[in-house]
């Protein structure tokens, strides 16, 4: 309740003008019908121990209002002991990949939040669904929409929540700007230019492997782009046309290193987007209205994402409040399921982008445009 | 002279950094080695008294040190009564399109500067390096580049000059980027958006006849973003991909309406560029480099440009003079004639510009990569 109350108290606080700040109350993001105080908060087993679940996961379950961490599924003996100790867990609530399955009879365990890399995305949310639990699934969902498909019918078959997971739609700067789309408050969204990448280091690391990472910068990082002009229109892309960029053959042997892509919108809108794994710099959308601007630069961070907006010539910046992403992702999978809701960053959601993802890699192979089915 | 050091005294007391200025002092733009009292202004003949003549072009050349109006040539004939009180024009310096081969015998006239519909731009700079004028021409230099190459065989045969009105290499904010670009202090550039269009006006209007304009928003205002991307990489597009979206189809029935497409350089850059009729608000670019960024916003406008710069997460606006870009850009004309040295607008630019258009042209119509030759 209090995370709760101070995040609306600093993000009213803000620029943000009244009929904004009360459309995206009444949106009930920061409206809670729950108390943490009235009910127990739900356990999280985190899957997967790399450097995600150590830095940004498990500190943010601490700041957490309806999520714990009960348990833990790692393949590194090693840090069993030490994960053990940092977060109290218990011998009985350590799992590795072979005694998974056991997690069904650990009531302790609601939610499986599946932080492995991409190809083992949908092999461990179709196991924790049929072991009964809920799930949140890193992005990208999986390797392809087949896997997407498949688990969303596991965790259908099963009558469990699946939630995929897209921190930035918790962010309170995105929300601003979803809301300000909506309510084309600067007139509707006519343009988008959106891109985010990094500079990789390590060569060895699996992000650079197909086999375990599907694709290279696209589907680690693109898809912070893609997601951002699918809820900045509100549509999904009708085509998508793509080119590949490779500077380094060798690193990048296996998954693509940079790709920009357009997509094409029902509207008209035409989003350019990029993506890369050997520049620091692209963090960014500018969302061009009939009256002036959005823009986020950087978007797609932790923290300290900076929102600017236009109308006409007139430029400001809005600050709102800085939350704790992953916690706050925590907390509305956790209301979902006790209210029995959807996530809004469903499965579906995930297949949705993985379509479009398909359609970007078929466009790099063809050279040409290519039609988003789904 | 008075002209020149205002420009220099201003452009310094920003705040550029010294070896930024300094680069860009030896890059001999604000030094200049002629003294307008110390010649005779060159005269110029203005091809075409549309609203561009009329409120940029004619009001500018009172502010060149270099030049001076010396002759119309209009086929409205209520125009020449209305210029020749405006501007002291006596009646034998007053020509229309059929009478314009007399402009051979007029002294007066050394420079004739086309700004006439884009279709009119090689049959007048022809017949006017003929007549043994040099030649100003408005951009886009011609409705394709076959036309181009006439143009500028046209000119070398009459041993006579010929340049583009790329009023953009002119403006201090762009030569302040392409400055940055050269000396890559903020690291060499990786990625470009650019974008320029505007929400035209009169349905009527040439500029929406194919025949009068060539072509539509991509010859009328992509051409600036095309151009920005060539001079701040330094580089000539390898190959473009790119789309055409049409939501009036009336109104755009002949020249597109809106175009997005993607340029690949030859160094790994791409850049993503727009361009659209039915649109205000796109009127910038954003080039991401090894450590920051370069972006104006607006930056083909005729004043007000803006630019920011960003090293890291440290970004600031540099704030440099404004200058009449087109009494400079004749100015700096004037200059390469009298020191018989070719301009840095040539037409061999505008050709370049021209071999791109056809490739995205070429690119809407096949839905497929094009490569741009030369």
């Amino acid at each position: 309740m209090k995370h709760n109350q101070a995040t609306r108290r600093d993000f009213l606080s803000t620029t943000v003008s009244a009929g904004i700040a009360a459309g995206m109350a009444n949106g009930g993001f920061f409206e809670s019908p729950l108390h943490a105080n009235e009910t127990k908060k739900l356990g999280v087993a985190l899957v997967g121990l790399g450097s995600l679940s150590t830095n940004q996961i498990a500190p943010g379950l601490l700041h957490s209002s309806h999520c714990k961490l009960a348990a833990i599924v790692t393949g590194t003996p090693a840090k069993e002991s030490v994960w053990a100790a940092k977060y109290g867990i218990a011998k009985d609530h350590i799992y590795n990949y072979e005694s998974f399955e056991k997690i069904a009879s650990d009531d302790s365990i609601d939610i499986v939040y599946v932080v492995l890399p991409n190809s083992m995305h949908a092999e461990f949310t179709i196991r924790a669904a049929k072991a009964g639990k809920h799930v949140l699934c890193e992005k990208p969902m999986a390797n392809t929409a087949e896997e997407c498909r498949e688990m969303i019918a596991a965790c259908k078959k099963a009558d469990r929540k699946l939630a995929i997971g897209y921190r930035c739609q918790y962010e309170p700067h995105h929300l601003y700007c979803m809301n300000l789309a909506k309510t084309k408050e600067l007139g509707a969204i006519k343009h988008i230019e959106a891109g985010f990448g990094f500079k990789i280091g390590d060569p060895t690391q699996w992000r650079l492997k197909k086999k375990l990472a599907g694709g290279g910068a696209l589907m680690d990082v693109g898809i912070y782009a893609l997601q951002a002009c699918r809820y900045l229109t509100g549509e999904e892309p009708v085509s998508v046309i793509a080119q590949e960029t490779k500077t380094d053959a060798v690193k990048f042997a296996e998954v693509d290193e940079s790709i920009a892509w357009m997509m094409k919108f029902p509207s008209g809108v035409v989003a350019h987007c990029t993506t890369t794994y050997s520049l620091n710099g692209i963090n960014r959308f500018h969302a061009t209205t009939e009256n002036g601007y959005i823009r986020m630069d950087p978007a797609y961070s932790y923290n300290d994402n900076r929102l600017e907006t236009a109308r006409g010539t007139s430029r400001g910046e809005t600050k709102l409040a800085q939350v704790d992403q992953f916690a706050t992702e925590m907390d509305e999978f956790a209301k979902c399921i006790l209210e029995n809701k959807p996530s809004k960053v469903s499965g579906e959601e995930g297949l949705k982008d993985m379509l479009v993802v398909e359609a970007i890699y078929d466009s790099i192979k063809t050279g040409a445009s290519v039609r988003v089915v789904a």
